[in-house]
């Protein structure tokens, strides 16, 4: 990992808009990567290349310069050492995700497969209280020869589910190719599992201009998943929403371990927020609930969650969705356990 | 697993214990391993072993017998399917472990390394709110050349820390020949996760007449914990903990990965008891509160937690212990979340 | 996964062509997906899609049809049921990969960094008697500060290499965009672990026309990976290579677990050929040479190792790459336990 | 693991008895753990314990000491570094393991079932060439109710079978309750992969003054294992022979992954022997031979592996036994590879 040092300048509260571009015009001579990022007392510059050549710039001696300080971890932008430990927080139509006093409650189907099932549970999770709406439009499957999607006409019934709800919707991509159609659609870009080390992928989608859930890929580290941010945040995108959704281990009782853990973990260590996905991890309706609970117990932002009018007719996932009916409580009961952390539901 | 089948016969109602009797003589005639469960509205018998010989048996036609049901699960005492999905309760020197309206709180220091330590850290568990005292006289190391706990002197200074609180003490057994010992001053015995397949030790437990504590092992499956549940069930023990306590995973970032999912998927599977550690997981005193509060939400039936008075000096598991001083503090969050669920700390 | 059931029709010896073709005509009215595949004896043709059509078309009356076999694996066309358990053989520049009686070669650089370097460990692997040149032009890099190859330049290094040694070139595909530069330069395409799921690149892998190297994902089950060939191999290309690299696991002495298990399971449950590679999962030169012997002990149909001529200076990777000035010895003592199982080297 | 640092005491070529008594006699006033492991040319003296203290000592300046070596991996009496890299060999019954120049050829039953079964399995591995004869008298069962074995009697048919072949005995020590009967008849003592971290059991098998084959747990890491022989180690017993027998992962397709790179990690890190089991992790007949031949290739000191006159008809994992009669071919085909490494077989 030659070449790829950090620094963060600190500029003091009095720093002028001016002392800070000339900082960054300084810093841009060398050819590293610049990140300007504005706090409420202070602004960091952080900046990412050739540890040799910002050594020689002297930036110590800079106008309104009051410390450099290396940074050591692998993962630079998503570090919250560069964020001077201030937590980001991501609007989405209003909706605020991350910092501390709210918690966002993302549901819906697993994968569009029709207009009126789609609008059936986009009522029934606006009428239960959810923050926004999930679809799939496009799916991954793990075998070329399974249902992938209504693709294009997905999105279009997800932005009628959007117009009746007022809902923002939550969808993934999966190929660069459909990179415009999401970015006409969706109001949160989700990056999938299989995808998180797609880094061409992962560049498009930061470029979209759209907030991105970025999910943990099933064998990452928490460490990968924050390299795996900062090639979105490399592209001047700050609306990283991280998502844990289960890591692959030797218990096969579960479909994948919901690794609660990194919850607090990405708390300390980063200052995006963090969503937690209970269903594709458990893969089982009857523990979606509790982990939904603990989700919102051990201090995630927010969960996203899928619901069905008839799970067992699903064509993907059924076993997994909660039922629609039974929505508004789920809801209730998670919402719980987030107000005793003083949060309230976005 | 030849001649490892099981059934489950179920009694009417108003089957008299003359007639519970005459089935058991019945079961005992093959050879097959009975286990009588009364529950609050009919009496169910376990039967294990050649499954012919049992189909010869006829105990459908018997007087007060309502059904016979073959169990198929790998392991058979500890199922739910067994207990006819009544939860089992454990009693504790008073308190009630399991059940659905109790939250158990064990807590106290990793190892007993003095009687000072000790009964300061009990004195600070009990003025919290703790149910039991947890604390280690045998320590199993990795290595042979680490600290192995005072032995025991520390059953003695336990047993000091029990008369001054009035806190039932939960320590580990790691050897059998410290069975007599360990019988006489613990209210609650463990079995560590290395030992949880350590066949002759789950015997020499089950025999000493007192609750035990089962951590999962650190690779163990969720089937396989309640298959060593059934080496000290089949003791006639009934009063089995099981303790998720963290599994080893790829990811580092945390020392193992707590398994919250275990949690209710063994509620559904299994009659027994669930409590979790989140200090032996997490190996961070950080991201102990938040995963005890996620314990409790997720429907654990406890708790159990490492607390030191000094947390740096400690010779064992130092940087995983909470701070004495902000136990009640993290005891009453901890509380709230259980009693979103209906549940009272005992 | 509806939909997705296959069927094998298995032809009688003396089929004719036109009984061939009217059964393709038949298949192909219900829109499923059909593959021929001759073989010495018979021809089969694989049908994947919906089941009850396929039922409706009464195949088995059809002239030349020997029998209709039902195909219940989760991937297909990798299937060894599907190739009637003849191994499938891949020709590269004249080299034969897969079938039993030679063994493939394949070293270099991990990266290209420069001509001079790539030339002299392209002529040094030459002479030690290499099947193949490997080296990356495109590299992916867990975080974005990385080095991240010598791109479209590094392809016209290595035609050069492939000019000056007669050694056919392997190289990865990163991104879609770069397709059309790596087909015109590469004689085989490789699929990098972490892009084993990214399907929309497996796609345009498949459509090249180059035979594609595709590596397992680091937590990807061999089903999975059977499942990632399905994705090429639908397009009509035949000539996939397997390739174990190790996975991960709790195990951090090694960097991965090289599974050298599933080289003899997937002989058994595919027809494709497999390779290991050594290098990725050892990430210590000191264990390459062992591994790799072992790796044609086990039956592989080749390797993949890294190889430099100043490993302590390479860019990426260096600590697990051979030197270059001992390739030959190395390979010699690879190729002898080779030789046991029948096998020479390309 | 306060106290537990370690030095080596490296002694000159020309140092005398009286003066490697006295550095001992020196170390022993500590109170720390003294260990004398004379080599070809020159003593080692291991000593662990109080770092402190031993520094105190001013041993560098004794007559005879060469220098002292601090040894700094968490495993001190395994590590290569205290034998200083010279392999430990172990004799059993007239037959070398380790060292080199032999691989060891470890067949027999899974578990003795009758004296027929297990007599006729004998002769037929030592006509196949077979250096020792396995076989289970104590089984270890994950559930209560499967067979255990027929304990005693099976002991006494395993010194019938060595009479008949002169093959010595390697059976696994399950309980310390067994230790005198299975030392009565024991030619090797095996810990099984559950018991790698029953401390107790170690101990109780180091004293029995006989060699060990130390299976690795199925979720422990080599560091661990290496941890585990020292409590092995430190009761005198220098006869420890490591095995490899598959550790658990995602991975389902194969029963445990066998882990080869821990051969030569091992054979780098340790002086003790290192043994190969391929049965238990394939689970699968079809996998053992290819295993068997990679473990020579790789560099193993031996394999130990299961073989049955009718595995269909065993009580206990017959999947994975060789058949009997196959077992010369089988047996001819490892030992081809490990000739490759200069070894002949035992």
């Amino acid at each position: 990992m030659r070449g790829s040092a950090a620094v963060m300048v600190v500029m003091t509260p009095q720093a002028s808009e001016a002392e800070i571009a000339a900082v960054v015009a300084r810093l841009e001579t060398t050819g590293v990567h610049v990140l300007v990022m504005p706090g409420e007392l202070t602004t960091a510059i952080g900046a990412i290349g050739d540890p040799e050549r910002v050594s020689e710039l002297g930036l110590e001696g800079l106008a309104g310069v009051d410390r450099v300080v290396p940074i050591s971890r692998p993962y630079k932008l998503a570090s919250s050492e560069l964020a001077h430990h201030e937590p980001t927080t991501v609007a989405v139509a209003g909706r605020q995700v991350g910092g501390g006093d709210t918690f966002c409650l993302i549901a819906g189907p697993c994968t569009v497969e029709s207009r009126e099932q789609t609008l059936a549970v986009a009522e029934a999770v606006k009428a239960g209280g959810a923050s926004m709406l999930r679809g799939g439009a496009f799916k991954p499957r793990t075998s070329p020869f399974a249902f992938k999607g209504l693709g294009v006409p997905a999105l279009e019934i997800l932005a009628e589910a959007r117009a009746a709800t007022g809902l923002p919707i939550v969808t993934e991509l999966l190929d660069a190719q459909h990179a415009d159609a999401i970015a006409q659609h969706a109001d949160v870009v989700q990056i999938g599992a299989r995808n998180m080390q797609n880094y061409a992928l992962l560049e498009v989608a930061g470029k979209l201009g759209k907030p991105v859930l970025l999910k943990r890929g099933l064998s990452s580290t928490v460490d990968e998943l924050l390299m795996a941010a900062d090639y979105v945040l490399k592209e001047g995108n700050e609306a990283v929403l991280l998502c844990e959704r289960g890591i692959r281990t030797f218990e096969t009782a579960t479909r994948f371990t919901l690794d609660l853990s990194a919850v607090p973990w990405l708390k300390l260590h980063s200052h995006l927020p963090v969503i937690v996905d209970p269903s594709h991890a458990a893969g089982d309706r009857r523990l979606v609930e509790p982990l939904s609970r603990a989700a919102a117990a051990v201090g995630a932002d927010g969960i996203i969650v899928e619901v069905a009018q008839d799970p067992e007719a699903a064509l993907c996932d059924g076993p997994q969705a909660l039922y629609a009916r039974d929505f508004a409580t789920y809801a209730a009961g998670v919402a719980a356990h987030a107000a005793l952390l003083g949060k309230r539901v976005a």
